[in-house]
């Protein structure tokens, strides 16, 4: 029998970060052919030893790939690993799709779809939501715009990584702009939850019942459920890091103002998560935005027990 | 066969809006002797006409009651209808107890507490949430405090109106202070909804697309699912208005400077709500704000089928 279609597809993921690492070995277990490549060589030998191949540089990673992921941190880092010296353009096939997950504004997307064009390459907006071990599992929620070329060629790829794929229209930047509106709410929402839970705390109530009643009531949010447990807990590990807000809450800002479009509580929101990481914490984990209230009023949050 | 307990047992209920008139038809119905009051004389022949009983003054309904539900619009109204002239305190059976279910900051609750204490009354700080329909259906949460004889003597009526009860402990002040803790995430989650949406709208996403998305994603909040669908049907009759947030929000905000803690996001929503109020729509649906968002940008909102 010949190899399957998909044992022949070869895919270079550049980006071996939590999100870039569960995603590449998401494809490995589809039985794609793929190679990492990411500047830290802890995380090249993490992905080489079990899972693929990894290379130093993208332009390695991408030599005859057909399809390339790139899950780095922000737009100038995709136009790097695409465009750069050794970036994935100057090996991968011709029209070769580019299945772009860092979260950046539309403008940078709809640049990059056409600097891929020019290249004979096809771009596809793709950015992603989940978190690292939905990434892992092949689960996650996919937000990709693009043309019908780019989903044909990148479709067996993104069906391996998501449990959720959003097809929304053929124009580069609308994924990204959903994803924008995500960030936005995501954002807000770890603020309001953080300034919420510690005035609670200031008002001498039981955290803890605190989160009981919200988590049922209207008050609640996705956000407010999954990070007030790390302050009930104390841990402040980052799952999720400050600074990944003063990015996207900063899109959001440098957006508003392109758009000539108010959006004060998001501003609000970006300055508690800029006061957050000016205090020190902005690789920590985001619901150290609490820590940050606490700290201000000399309210004392409970301490990760030492047993950990 | 002896009348059961319940059926022996007078209740006033003060204030029949979409609330208390839900809560009464609640208590009525297992089998509670109701009496009901309201200034609105339409709103005491609604509820005297199939329900209950309905009186034009407090005292009226209050005469030989031994428990008092208060569900008005503030701690002003509640004292007013409490200890007032025609007041209930004034003809309510000694040691009955009051159960006060507006809204209202905590050092308000445990005044309206003392005075209750001081006049022989037993006080059950017990606001709610859950809005008219599970009002209506018995349905309720209700986040109460108090002290144990109140809590006794107030639990048939409680069971009658409440799917949820929490006890929070005997001090009058702490079931205000966790409902001022949901109104204040509850407010910033409706601004933050609007702001996101209208956002979406500016960047000219498909914003029943958006709906469908963020519904599915990290950047839900139980506001957003229920309060999103009012702007993409462009119906603005008030569920809940504006002037609840800008009411709710006020008194965090009075919270917030009393105990000299920060409160920036809230503090950004009650702007929002203020905004919405001055430009003529208080007393419309509070999904309003994304219409103010939408009159300052220009934006074209979705607008309420004719048919309807």
């Amino acid at each position: 029998m010949a190899a399957s279609p998909v044992k022949t597809t070869k895919i270079a993921v550049i980006g071996l970060g939590s999100m870039g690492f569960g995603m590449a070995i998401s494809l490995a277990r589809a039985g794609f052919d793929v190679t990492g490549a990411d500047r830290q060589a802890a995380l090249r030998d993490r992905f080489a030893s079990d899972h693929g191949k990894a290379a130093e540089s993208p332009a390695a990673a991408a030599r005859d790939a057909e399809i390339i992921v790139t899950v780095v941190v922000n737009a100038a880092q995709t136009r790097e690993v695409l465009f750069g010296p050794e970036g994935a353009a100057t090996t991968a096939r011709k029209e070769a799709v580019i299945i772009s997950s860092a979260t950046m504004g539309p403008a940078d997307a709809m640049s990059l779809a056409d600097q891929s064009a020019a290249q004979g390459l096809l771009y596809l907006d793709a950015p992603i939501s989940g978190g690292a071990q939905r990434a892992a599992e092949g689960a996650l929620t996919i937000l990709a715009s693009g043309s019908e070329a780019a989903f044909a060629k990148a479709r067996p790829a993104l069906d391996a990584m998501a449990a959720k794929l959003y097809q929304l229209g053929d124009e580069p930047g609308t994924g990204a702009s959903f994803k924008m509106i995500n960030q936005l709410l995501a954002g807000v929402h770890i603020a309001a939850a953080c300034e919420a839970i510690t005035f609670a705390k200031q008002l001498d109530l039981d955290i803890a019942k605190v989160y009981e009643v919200i988590t049922g009531s209207a008050g609640n949010s996705w956000m407010f459920e999954n990070r007030v447990p790390h302050v009930l807990d104390g841990d402040y590990t980052p799952r999720s890091a400050v600074d990944i807000f003063t990015k996207d809450l900063g899109i959001i800002n440098d957006m508003s103002r392109a758009q000539k479009f108010p959006t004060p509580i998001a501003a609000q929101a970006l300055q508690m998560f800029l006061m957050t990481a000016a205090a020190g914490m902005g690789r920590d984990d985001d619901a150290s935005v609490a820590r940050l209230y606490a700290r201000i009023a000399g309210l004392e949050l409970p301490q990760k027990s030492p047993s950990r």
